[in-house]
């Protein structure tokens, strides 16, 4: 037994009653948790049913009582959002409180204010919950992996848009019809904006990136593409062609170096070759893949969201502070590898040098020669094709499906704006990038 | 920058030398790399050639002076076996110096006696290399996944013996004409006792249950069965029956509790469906799943061995002594979290109390009614069974596979007494776990 920790709460949603519920039933755990104590818990409604049993002088319905609780150590923050979490955790950093929150919209927009803040106070400010669920990625990051040379981080970190994209793909079921349905089931949003349209996805991808590149880079200049406008008959055409379609996150270093360092950050739909490990990702898991050197490649797979998994993250970070409380008091400064540290400056790369491999859809007239000129037109402006295919022939034309070897963005959009321009072709219907 | 911390080497072997070279080469990782000195390092013949450039004042060959020098914070120990690591160990902790190693065979024999050295002494024993090469599983079972009420840790975490199952599968080759080739290419040992009877898993799964259980059982106690006994024939049904054979480690909780706490572990081939994510581990990778409570079912998958990965491991653990060092100085009380925690007695429960699926084949005579009565005596025995089919009817016999569903050790070997007793039935060829 160490030290006392004291804990506060701002929320007791779903996340919160679930940390609550591991607070209060420390048994079967570590035997650190039974050192944590619930001090104060804000919530929106003192009287509402709740599954966790609090007495009337532990919660309260003014979040500043928890972030000015003398008795409260370590403040977490799982009201989401901007505001008011944003200010109400620089007030917990004020106060000389750690704080451990779920929030990565709040991470990906005032990360850097928020770090500095904790840098001055000497706490820390934890976020293992706020990428992959209960998974644990942020502190690999940070820490099990710190010998290595980060290259790419890459995965799939949105549960909602894998459960749509993994119900599209066995049931050849429409982008609408399954979102209609998640929405029904709970698995989205009634506004699925932030998850569809990749918003969640690229918060989150831009937290993993500074913490493998050691820098921020503008979170809203982050080519960011969702699933709303995915066609059925594209998830289609790359099974046929031995591959899935998942919305991947990217985070990478150019070739060479740089000062800034030039990364290129995306979230795109992505065609994933069967038998790579993130094609088995399916339903709301998630799952990270960090390369390095040397460690080559690794691939961290879990519950990407929910409750449970959540609240287990949220619990990982507190006790990482209290088990740094007990080594060494409140004296000393904060621990290096804990502390969110921001070491380089990173800046997001010129789109035109991102180099991958891209899928891309055509309709074109269904006549003698196209292919060929769509693949001249290729050649022409240096992308090299892996494979052409015509699907769909009919009077009422043919659709052409081209996947590229990796190439330059630049020179892919060079083709594609030769390639629409021929009479033979309507339009592109789909561009999607590729594994 | 912090305080700087020495570092000292006992072995510049393929591991040793991955750490040398990370640690003289910091840039692009993590800037904590850059604190780290390699001080002293020992080495069985000083003038060998080697990649790594050290200077003749770093080099020894008396591993003494690496463990004694006051200059050394960290000793880091790679040079295997049971002594004299345990007793370098030992002797660095008692100098007061923190200890990481990637020996899990004195971990697994000695991990208490080094343990209780270690809280004494009021330094660290950090084991991430011991088990999965590279993969961060030793810290997520210390702190990421403390929250938690630990069910289960499995995997697959011997890299030679899944590279030979997994060339068995793909090719339907003999396993002594794979581990010949396996030798050959250097995946294997010249004597491949310790990966292919199951013996390094052994060790390495009772490293994990400590970990996720806060208690050691009895090491040399531990049901184990290796690979060199299994059938190409075996594997063949596995794959009809829509399953791959791994060699799979397993620690669990029985269900309820007990002071001990009753655990099983066991290392045996064992059938996983085709869809389930440790199927698709192959090569020499590894993957190690951990089901607890509320998290679900998280997955760490990876390298499980060689130079790069297994370094990544150690400097990792050498940071995360550095960082702690940095914080709390030299003073303060070793982090719980970090430290080697044993918090509760552990057993190996009665194996006749473990459950699981199985998978067994029986030689028998082919005639009508084998089939029957073989399905019969199962049931007599309580033992439910999920499917039974019957393979290679000739002349000279068939073969009777059938796999149960879940069920006591008890129920199946009495199943197997009245089976095998059958005058129809010459013998039982095979039997495996089932997941």
């Amino acid at each position: 037994m160490g030290a006392r920790i004291g804990v506060g709460l701002l929320g007791l949603g779903t996340v919160g009653g679930g940390v609550a519920e591991i607070l209060l039933n420390p048994e079967e755990r570590h035997p650190l948790v039974a050192d944590l104590d619930l001090i104060r818990v804000a919530v929106r409604n003192v009287n509402r049913p709740r599954t966790v049993e609090l007495s009337d002088a532990v919660l309260t319905t003014d979040p500043s009582e928890v972030v000015n609780d003398p008795n409260v150590d370590v403040v977490v923050e799982v009201i989401g959002g901007i505001e008011p979490a944003r200010s109400l955790i620089l007030q917990a950093i004020a106060n000389g409180k750690s704080v451990v929150t779920a929030n990565k919209a709040v991470i990906a927009r005032h990360g850097p204010e928020i770090a500095s803040a904790a840098k001055a106070a000497g706490v820390y400010v934890l976020i293992e919950a706020a990428v992959g669920g209960g998974i644990p990625i942020i502190e690999p990051l940070k820490q099990s992996l710190g010998g290595n040379r980060i290259n790419r981080v890459s995965g799939i970190i949105n549960g909602t848009t894998n459960y749509i994209l993994t119900r599209m793909a066995n049931e050849g079921a429409a982008y609408a019809d399954v979102l209609a349905e998640a929405q029904r089931l709970g698995y989205a949003e009634a506004d699925p904006a932030a998850d569809v349209d990749g918003l969640d996805a690229a918060d989150k991808i831009s937290i993993l990136s500074a913490l493998a590149f050691g820098g921020t880079v503008d979170r809203d200049a982050l080519p960011t593409t969702g699933i709303s406008a995915l066609q059925g008959r594209d998830v289609e055409y790359a099974r046929q062609l031995g591959y899935g379609v998942k919305l991947l996150a990217v985070a990478e270093r150019l070739a060479g170096q740089g000062d800034p360092l030039p990364l290129s950050l995306r979230v795109q739909p992505t065609l994933v070759p069967s038998d790579h490990p993130l094609a088995g990702v399916n339903g709301v898991n998630n799952a990270i893949l960090v390369e390095g050197d040397p460690i080559g490649r690794v691939m961290f797979y879990g519950p990407g969201a929910g409750a449970g998994p959540t609240a287990s993250a949220v619990v990982a970070d507190i006790l990482n502070i209290a088990g740094i409380r007990q080594a060494s008091g409140d004296q000393g400064p904060v621990d290096p590898l804990l502390a969110a540290g921001s070491w380089r400056p990173c800046v997001l790369a010129d789109s035109g040098d991102i180099r991958q491999r891209h899928y891309v859809r055509f309709n074109t007239e269904d006549a003698p020669g196209v292919i060929g000129k769509v693949g001249g037109r290729f050649g022409d402006a240096g992308v090299s094709i892996q494979s052409i295919v015509q699907f769909n022939a009919s009077e009422a034309g043919a659709e052409i499906v081209v996947i590229t070897h990796e190439v330059s963005q630049r020179k892919v959009i060079a083709a594609l704006d030769a390639i629409t321009s021929l009479d033979e072709v309507s339009g592109l219907a789909a561009h999607l990038g590729c594994l």
